[in-house]
């Protein structure tokens, strides 16, 4: 018998964190061939590398497509996509997948969408039916629309999928794989690695033994002067608060140079005595790490799902979570420092660990996609139901 | 008082058409600029040369863009659209207009809305809410989830605008501005010129005089291997019949070659002695020229829309108009040979016009569709409404 | 032992009947691995469908590249070329060859040297330093200037290659490798089959075995307009010379569209009772055929080369082939339909073959090709010798 | 009478520095229209954000093309390039100049060639005939024979590019538009304003008043991996010696990070008390500061041209400059440490300025230029003189 060929595009660091069990269940299933294209940012050095932790994690990579644009505005977002189209076309037609996967919500991803399904390759998308009221929205609800199969990540998801016309043959809760990882973390959260020895980073060696925060901020896209300000709000709160912290790089966004910048030339005058700066860290030790926090800070999408797995508190900052299901763990501040500053010292207060919370799945969600891609009929034509 | 720059995208001949009078009414608009911008196969000959006829029309182009892949396969669709993605974002860009207005659901269109919508310029979509079933449907509702504000053409698609969760006071029911110029052909529907003398076209002189069917048959773009066959099927009908006939050229799609193959190389074989063919016709001579038919066959969507408001008799064939609210004046048959033949023997025997229908609008839909642009709040920000 | 992995890439059907036998020759031999890459028309059904023969042939494709842009103007070409230079990118990037060889100077082919040149693969140009006059020959010396080595069909053509600036160390004359088809089929140049019972085509059943002359007219791109006219100055002299014609269709080019129009219409119109019309044959059998033949006429470089060796009169017409080394079985006219009419009456009374002259090599083009490739150093590293 | 429009992109910082006087000739010309393109890293802020000083300075920006891809490979360089065609063959579609004009050996300049030459525009080369040994110079020497018109910069230019097979009659030595500003520089050349004060830059606040030197060293491309390395050891030098040194960024490249890299690494480890970091800065400002300097060390154009011109000393460090034609006041050293500091202390060590060497010119070089465009045949169609 022949086995499928399921196509996934990786196109950014956090895209493959997500996806990485259903990527090893694919992988390990008889009845599945994993063909893995990395693409976009995932193969960039500032933006994390993601292409070298896959490759240190054993997946051998059919194709790599270089699409980013530089630039400072939205023209660059606009062309990287464009790009991908073109080249994906062109790697789809010579890789002839049975179906393609397509993740989430970057701008990026609707370049996979558009390339599987103007060639008749039945589409799957991971994690639609989400809401966060920028363009990651519109294009998180036009990969829907351009999609033959739908493995969404929540109840909630699934009724929104649903709602905007969707067959419900095909649209499956499987919750998200990046609980799998969480689920594996939570058996034996012991920091068993020195974050520092491990994997450098920039800054002071800071005294994180005796309790540390982690800071994750991301540009928010149609906010693109701000995020420069932004990130410097919260970088003076957690320089005056003076606990631990160590605070990780954006990904590639039209922003990404606010951030990055504003994060540079912060450091560059103050150079804050408390905070230590990475790049990345792989995804077990990433949720290690904040496993043993006393929060997580930032607008980061894992502390609105891993977190509430993990029961870890979160400082949601600013929109860009807007609208997504979120557990107790998560408290929401605007952008301003007093408000940062006010979640921080609410959040680390917590004495215990909250109550884990299931909404995003609870642990077999590669198995699940996996299973579910092995048997579902591929089809590439739909009509809306209603 | 600075004026709206509204930038209107017309990448097809049939998407021309379509618009044209609400062109008219924004350029006359006191408010409103038009910023006017052709792409694809709008300018290229074998698709019928479109931009010769807007720029006789009297309209100014901005820019010109090429973005036509050739293939005989799906790839070239993908990659058309890519391509059109990148230059557009810079096309727009440069021109930075207020708006950005794409139009319904031609593959290429979503190049359109992605090169608007990822640079936050409040991107406007005509037509959307219509179901087909196939690729383009895809497209279309893609196109919905990526736009703003929504101008559709029936009460029946602006409901299904909604349900897919669209905010209500950004979805308006203009009509189709098509059905403007039919408005004007049907005040004085007189067949005012000679038809091959006017267009040459190939094929033999057909005695039209006495009474003519028009067909009008695209390439499906799932079915692609079929079109061919498909096409054949219906000059085979057309030329056993024996009545005089006008055969239009399809536009570019992915089977487009099927489809001019087939008629090609059946010209070729057969000669038929009852067709004439022409590459196209400006839309006003196209409309007298269907008023004075005994029928229109094939799979236009002029058949649905203007024919409807027109009460001109349509036989339409196979899949393509799939789902779209229709008049009265249609039936519908399968590409099955006996099927056309009895579908046109039962249309001509019409014995009187059919009443008129306004479900695609009543004649000014250009001139609403002006109005709200000129007034319309211009947003890029939206969310799912549940 | 690792082999040396040389890429080829093959971008139009004359671009491949050119380097067979180097293509076999790279894989028969013992220290190479062919890595075979068809792009732009060589993929097209409307230019031959190229890629057909080579499967035929035996070979496997390594990868796909749909790059060519549709349009009527020169903007096509140019885009073409530009896509081919991203996407050849990306594929060499994956293949990872030792050495890229690109071929001749058709507008494409400077995409594969920039895509090599510019990622520090070493680059091969087969077939520099010869003169034409038109975009192909500034093409052809660009394509030297990004070279780093050089394997030239001709002494005058090594000779300019030298005078440019290139090391000597690194240019050959390997005479051209179409040759070597040339040379298999002297050998035994009986015509073994039916030209129309085997390839179809178009147009009358002709009355060829009594003799017959072959046309090949390309369009000669920096005369775009003139295109159509040139072609039918050509049709009209044949067709009233009444002899048996078979005619082949040309590549494409920009002025493409001009000149199979023209063949088109012309055909509509008078319907030439002695011309049978092909799309293209595989390169023995066209030789086969020319052998056998009382001439050659048009502008094809079939005309220089082959024909040369295998003694078949030839008349050539216009600028096309302007400054390439001839043998003395060319005869040189002008585009006017005297000039070609007069050319026809002088070639075709010929009463011997004419001698074999082997200037372009002498049928040993492809493993003196492949041996170069197995032991040359492969450097990307130059500068001009003076 | 109708003006020549004259087409002239500029894709770099340095490469505006360098035809500035003659964009103003071409401006104030009465039968010459200047339309100005700017694309590349001329637009990008991490490049020194050229458009900025190109607006200010007055000139109207007729389109502004986005076209770099991110990477740290050399694919990137290359599919800039790709995009780059793609986007100027529209460019200049829309423009319709009588003449485009490219600019010396950046990557992707070629881009600007192709797009021009394939168009039938006629395509003006300045600064051909050079040599540096690397991929700048394939591009370069490519460029020129893609060209119609030659303006070069020097007699020895002049000598290559008539070797390489060009028309005498459409080469000229004009000299190069960057002296013209060097020598209203050099007619009073006091540092008339502070540094710091005006631009800002990062690093320490240096003791410049009483002496310094100025440092710009830039990636070699095909030395991709050393670029670090290479930074570091200048670095190591300048630092160690404990001159005020002021240290311009390097421009976009292939290496482009790993040079910034090795500054910023140096920078955040070291701390240089002696040297202050500057992006960039206007031309005349740039070459004020070289005026008033000890000495320039690095491998810029400036050193070889400008500074011959000024009689600033030189270090020269590599290869980058390698064959290209310098006076006096260069001295060359390797990448090692002590060659460098060698180097400096024998060049800081000058009693006098050195002797003015017109080499590159003598002031009057755009006008030059803009005369020629004026008058000269403006054609699109050569042959190679032999």
């Amino acid at each position: 018998m022949n086995k499928r060929k399921i196509c996934v595009v990786i196109t950014a660091r956090p895209s493959y964190s997500r996806v990485k069990t259903a990527l090893k269940a694919i992988q390990a299933h008889p009845k599945l061939e994993l063909q893995l294209v990395v693409a976009g940012s995932a193969l960039l050095d500032r933006y994390g590398n993601a292409v070298n932790y896959i490759e240190d994690d054993g997946f051998v990579i059919n194709e790599k497509v270089f699409i980013v644009l530089e630039g400072e505005n939205k023209t660059s977002m606009a062309k990287t996509t464009g790009l991908g189209v073109m080249e994906l076309s062109n790697t789809f037609y010579n890789l002839k997948p049975d179906a393609v996967v397509a993740i989430a919500d970057r701008f990026e991803t609707i370049a996979v969408s558009i390339a599987a399904s103007y060639q008749n390759i039945p589409l799957v998308h991971i994690q639609g039916g989400e809401v966060t009221g920028n363009i990651d929205e519109k294009v998180r609800h036009a990969n829907t629309k351009l999609a033959d199969i739908h493995l969404v990540a929540s109840e909630e998801a699934k009724t929104r999928v649903l709602k905007m016309g969707e067959d419900e043959d095909f649209v499956f809760n499987t919750g998200c794989p990046s609980i799998d990882i969480a689920y594996e973390v939570s058996r034996n959260p012991k920091l068993d690695f020195n974050p520092i020895d491990k994997y450098g980073g920039v800054g002071k060696k800071i005294n994180w033994q005796d309790g540390y925060i982690v800071v994750m901020q991301h540009p928010v896209t149609t906010e693109y002067d701000q995020a420069r300000e932004n990130v410097y709000n919260t970088l003076k709160v957690v320089h005056e608060l003076g606990i631990p912290a160590f605070w990780f790089w954006p990904n590639v966004d039209s922003g990404a140079d606010g951030t990055s910048n504003g994060i540079r030339s912060y450091r560059e005058e103050y150079q804050p005595e408390n905070i230590h700066f990475f790049k990345n860290m792989i995804p077990e030790d990433f949720l290690r790490l904040l496993c043993n926090s006393k929060c997580l800070v930032g607008n980061s999408s894992v502390g609105i799902r891993e977190c509430a797995f993990l029961g870890v508190p979160v400082v949601n900052i600013g929109t860009r979570q807007h609208g997504r299901a979120r557990g107790e763990n998560v408290i929401d501040v605007s952008y301003e420092k007093d408000a940062i500053k006010n979640g921080i010292l609410n959040r680390i207060q917590t004495e215990n660990r909250i109550a884990k919370d299931t909404i995003y799945g609870n642990g077999d969600s590669g198995e699940k996609i996996a299973d579910i891609l092995a048997t579902i009929e591929l089809r590439y034509h739909k009509t809306i139901m209603y």
